[in-house]
């Protein structure tokens, strides 16, 4: 038997050695004809939106949502579970197509590697899709800061609509992790050079027009969307909007290939779409409506994530992307791990990999709440124990009894190490789910509370929260929106993805906490209320190594050190 | 008859109304194999640099380089002239490629339109080549802002290297026009956020990565070009370079794909390789020496274009570029207008639309100067008076007159009213010189003198300056350098294009001037010293009435209001 170190590829080796289909091909299993995609290289492509309506359906896929329990800062594995379960539902005889979220390009320079999945459950080509991909995130910085661009030039040219240098709400964004960038002074050296004021970079993934290109389904929605963007305020505390400045256009046209979905493949030449990625705390954390639908034009079961645990993630895509599109989803994978069971059990990370039944049982109060969250949106589930190399059996099947003791299905899965074969077990459940249910979905909260009203319903319903505090500063800002005819909107809570509290350390199954609302913040154009629970870092950081130091590229064009 | 106003169509209305080959099939013109290219959509491509090793030749193609007369602000139609060109040569029964530079995203939004030719001369598809592209510039732009994030959280991580923030070299780009990014204060806010200090960003067609990727024949050269960029200095003044930082494998990576030379048409379908486009006076002004190269492979004849007049462009086109790729052109094409020559015989900018034969007479001698410089390199020419529509009759005579006294060969073109047919009287001319010379290019200066000596031979042989003044500064640079041994790369005079000397209202063929550096700027990646004569503008703004608020996009994606 050979060792660990001999046998464990890493997932750019694995990546690399992949053998992949012409993306003409992975395209004509999808019943697309040639006029419909648009190549991008020779695996990745387009899917012109257009050919929606070529291929009109009478009975639309079965949508499922892969979420989580609250994660441990390294992550369980969604997108790899995600990825695994499309391909093992392929395997079980099901046209499955996994519709994920692009992964950004500055955070590969800095701590971690892409978020294309892992092992032999992942998306490729993996080095073109963490880093240019088709360029959907080059057009959103590229409009982004047009209109940044157009903002500081209209205060420079007579500042016609009388807006306030010192309450535009607009940034600017790069695709880096920049600290530098976070906090500046722009328009020094003189006149010509524009207004002096504050402001600062966001990463490109932080930019409500990441969030919008994600929530419509064409070219028109779009442009009505980047209208309604709130850009900044006058002298007379009146909101300024895109569409005041005429650019939504221009903008438009800068994002006129980014609103299509990108098609690649996994490893098995599963079809992928991969397409959007905005944040899951100041945005909605789902990869693209346009994908989705896209998706479930082309496919049997169309299998989807959402970001961090459920209390976020999965709480977003029910009550802003599913209401939005009027999707209805048909059940939901509660990804969990031994790792993260023990984590909120009380365990430290160091101690993780050793066996601890006692910290499992303690941390499995975790799972049951998100069992709960996504019940109260009426959509069946299946647990997804996605297996770790540091797993013992007895915590498996300990984890197993547990679920059985609670009437919660539950699948084992290895699909980092087994690809789909590692997910047969859970696609079978989903199956079995999917087809026996006769739950249908509602979002959590209706939109015709108040603003108060939406938050209070999340925090009581989803996070369990004893109350809610407003500061001073959330007051008014409610208050200002009510008046300015915002509250129709649903909210976009920003919290800690560690806890369902508003303290990251607060891990396992708190309660008896409330959560305090430290600011509202309109998202017009995506049509949501950020509310913030606490500091959301939008500009990352590089750290003390960054991965940029080690990453190489050789004679033969091979890239080495990303992953 | 028609009147003007019905049959005269805009640049973009002829392009959309083009009939676009494949991509796939303009490469098979080209004798390139399926594996030999990169498709991006349906009417863009990357050629693989590795297809040169695959189609060996033994003989080179001719290459002609297509410069000006010293221009008037509004431009001479330089561009549209060098695709006319490559459309008559495929017209009379040569296989020519034109080989252009990608012009800058963000001045689409500014005060003009694209840079893609003009008229019934143009490449296609325009509205992508202005926008997007094949996303070269992004990756630039990543690339340049990695490494100026990678600098400053250096400074933030212990500075093991002693770097003076205040001496920093190394800014940030954008491809926008943005005046309130020119100066700025970054790293505000308190600890976590960096370091604080002053800096700026550039467009990025002034970064140094592009001049780098312009100059480079592949990925070692690549790695090997970035390692050698200057960032700063210690604070005991040591340079230091992108290889102390180890970052150069990452900043290769992350420009992977854009090192290959794109592929598109002209509406007469005659192949155009688009590939970079640095600045033409803090750069070198050409298109990449990957796609010359290419292009000089798989044709006959190779039309190619460098910046502004002969003075600026085609110095550094012989001096920087062909030096550096031990080119040899076979031609240069000067591109006079009526227009032109008047503004250099004195005629007010309102008034260049009157005929005035006299004024001709008087700034003929501007084209003059253009033609000893082009004679300087050894290079035959032929004159092309390109037609404007405001041109008489009389006017278009006087000037092929003036040309037959002073034994200049000069060819009517009418490449924007009638593509590659209103080109074919130069096309005839390109070849006869071609083929009838026996003339052997030469740099203008050589290497191994001082960095005076070069500046005073570019001053004296090209501007024909009286004597060179340098201030202290330059002085004090210059000395510097040498002491660093930099003296050996060639000098990148950074001067007004509109006068041979450093003063822009100095027009005509100026005489009795002395030129002034005032600063010299190591570009050590690109290889080369760039020599300020003046301030030079790296970051332009945007207009009171951007062409940004009349952009729109339809719901079927046209575009209007681009051009």
């Amino acid at each position: 038997m050979k060792s660990e170190t001999e046998i464990v590829k890493s997932d750019i080796e694995i990546a690399q050695a992949a053998r992949l289909l012409p993306i003409g091909e992975i395209a004509e299993k999808l019943g697309l004809r040639e006029e419909d995609i648009i190549p991008y290289g020779r695996n990745k492509a387009k899917i012109d939106l257009a050919a929606r309506n070529r291929h009109p359906k009478t009975a639309e896929a079965k949508l499922v949502l892969v979420t989580a329990m609250s994660p441990t800062p390294a992550g369980e594995g969604k997108s790899t579970v995600t990825v695994g379960l499309a391909q093992a539902l392929n395997k079980v005889g099901k046209r499955a197509i996994a519709a994920l979220r692009e992964p950004s390009l500055g955070p590969n320079f800095g701590l971690k590697g892409g978020a294309a999945g892992g092992g032999y459950s992942q998306v490729v080509p993996m080095e073109d899709i963490n880093l240019h991909f088709t360029g959907d995130f080059h057009a959103i910085t590229t409009a982004h800061n047009l209109l940044a661009a157009v903002i500081d030039n209209h205060l420079y040219q007579g500042n016609a609509l009388n807006l306030d240098p010192a309450r535009v709400v607009w940034r600017r964004v790069l695709d880096m992790n920049d600290r530098a960038l976070r906090q500046i002074v722009i328009g020094l050296g003189g006149r010509t050079n524009g207004v002096t004021r504050e402001s600062g970079f966001d990463i490109t993934v932080a930019s409500e027009i990441m969030a919008i290109l994600c929530l419509v389904e064409d070219l028109k929605e779009l442009k009505e969307a980047l209208g309604k963007i709130l850009i900044g305020y006058t002298y007379d505390k009146q909101p300024i909007y895109v569409r005041d400045l005429h650019v939504e256009g221009a903008m438009a046209a800068v994002l006129k290939d980014a609103i299509h979905p990108n098609l690649v493949q996994t490893l098995e030449n599963t079809p992928a779409l991969i397409h959007g990625g905005p944040f899951a705390n100041i945005a909605h954390g789902c990869n693209s409506l346009t994908a989705t639908r896209m998706a479930l034009t082309l496919g049997e079961y169309v299998v989807t994530e959402a970001g961090f645990g459920s209390d976020l993630g999965a709480e977003k895509f029910f009550d802003i992307k599913c209401r939005k599109g009027d999707l209805h989803p048909n059940a939901a994978v509660i990804v969990a791990t031994v790792r993260a069971l023990k984590y909120h059990g009380g365990v430290a990370r160091r101690e993780l990999g050793k066996e601890n039944l006692d910290a499992i049982a303690h941390g499995f109060a975790n799972l049951e709440h998100h069992v709960r969250i996504v019940e109260r949106a009426n959509v069946p589930f299946v647990i997804a124990l996605n297996r770790f190399t540091s797993d013992t059996e007895a915590e498996i099947e300990f984890v197993q009894t547990l679920c059985k003791e609670h009437g919660f299905p539950v699948a084992v899965t290895n699909v980092w190490a087994e690809g789909g074969n590692g997910g047969v077990e859970l696609a079978r459940s989903v199956i079995s789910t999917v087809e026996n249910s006769n739950q249908t979905f509602h979002p959590i909260y209706e939109l015709d509370g108040s603003i108060q009203d939406k938050i209070e319903a999340v925090c009581r319903d989803v996070y369990e929260a004893d109350g809610v505090v407003f500061t001073d500063e959330a007051k008014r800002q409610m208050a200002e929106c009510e008046r300015n005819g915002w509250d129709e909107l649903p909210v976009c809570m920003a919290k800690t993805q560690y806890s369902f509290s508003d303290n990251a350390k607060a891990i396992g199954d708190v309660k008896g906490f409330t959560i305090t609302i430290r600011e509202i913040r309109p998202s017009l154009g995506a049509g949501f209320l950020v509310c913030l629970t606490g500091d959301i870092m939008t500009m990352p950081g590089l750290p003390k190594e960054p991965t940029a130091l080690k990453i190489d590229i050789h004679e033969d064009g091979s890239i080495t050190g990303l992953f």
